[in-house]
C-alpha cells in the first residue's frame, strides 16, 4: 500500500499523537527518563495501515496497544529527529496538533543537545510538555 | 484553510463516519424512515477544520455534537449523491471505512431510486446497514 504524503498529514491530524513521557529513574543522574514517542493507534482490523506508515517512515514498530487497538510507535530520539519530524516540518499539519508537534520537536531537538540530562533542561522539558495534548477528550 | 483532497481522505480515514439510522417514524408507509449520514467530529478547538471541509463540499452543516465536540454532518440525500459519494469515489479511502462507505452509497443510491419506501427495500437496507461500522470502538 502505498501512502500520499497528504493523506498521512490528515490521518495523523485525526489519530496521531506527539507525546513526552517524563518517567523517574534512578539509573538518570536528574533522576528523570525523558521518553517521546510518535504513534497512531488503530482497530486492530487496519493494521495494514499501520505497516503502511512504518514502511514509509523506515522505523518504528507496530505492536499491540491494548485489547484488539494496534499501535505504529516512534520512540528512537534519531528515528523521530531525522525521519518523523522532518516529514512534518515538510508536510504542515491542520489542526491543533500542529502546536502539539512544535513543542515535540523543541524537546527532542533539546534532546539531540543533550540538554534533559541537566537538572535545568529537564524542568525546561517538563514545562513544555505539560503544555501538550490538552483539549483531546481520549 | 485549502484542503487538499489526499487530506481529507486521510483525516475521514480517521475521523470520519459512513451511517444509516433506521428510525421509527408512523408518517412512512413503512413505519420506518432511513437516515443515511456523513459525519466528522472534531473537539471545538478544531472548528475550523470542520468549517474548511464545509466549504471544500459546499453542503452540510458544523454544529455542537455534545459536550465540547463539534461534528460537521451531510444528511441530505442529493448533497450525499451529488457532492459527498462522488468525491470518495474519485479518492479512495484506504482503512476498511472504505467497506462502510461502499455500503453507504449503496444505500443511499437505493433510495435514491424510491426503494427504501417499500417494505422490501426497507428490510434489504437494514440488512445492509446491520453490517456497517463493525470492528470500531467508539
Amino acid at each position: 500500500m502505498n501512502l500520499e504524503p497528504q493523506w498521512i498529514v490528515g490521518f495523523v491530524d485525526g489519530e496521531g499523537c506527539f507525546y513526552v513521557g517524563i518517567n523517574a529513574n534512578s539509573d538518570m543522574t536528574t533522576g528523570f527518563q525523558v521518553l517521546p514517542e510518535f504513534t497512531v493507534v488503530q482497530h486492530e482490523r487496519d493494521v495494514q495501515i499501520l505497516q503502511a506508515l512504518k514502511a514509509h517512515f523506515g522505523c518504528g514498530v507496530v505492536r499491540t496497544n491494548h485489547g484488539d487497538r494496534m499501535a505504529y510507535r516512534v520512540r528512537s530520539k534519531e528515528h523521530l529527529l531525522e525521519r518523523i519530524i522532518p516529514f512534518f516540518e515538510k508536510h504542515s499539519l491542520k489542526t491543533k496538533k500542529r502546536s502539539d508537534f512544535a513543542k515535540f520537536r523543541r524537546i527532542v531537538r533539546m534532546m539531540g543537545e543533550g540538554t534533559h540530562l541537566a537538572d535545568e533542561g529537564l524542568e525546561e522539558i517538563r514545562r513544555i510538555a505539560s503544555q501538550m495534548n490538552r483539549g483531546q477528550s481520549r
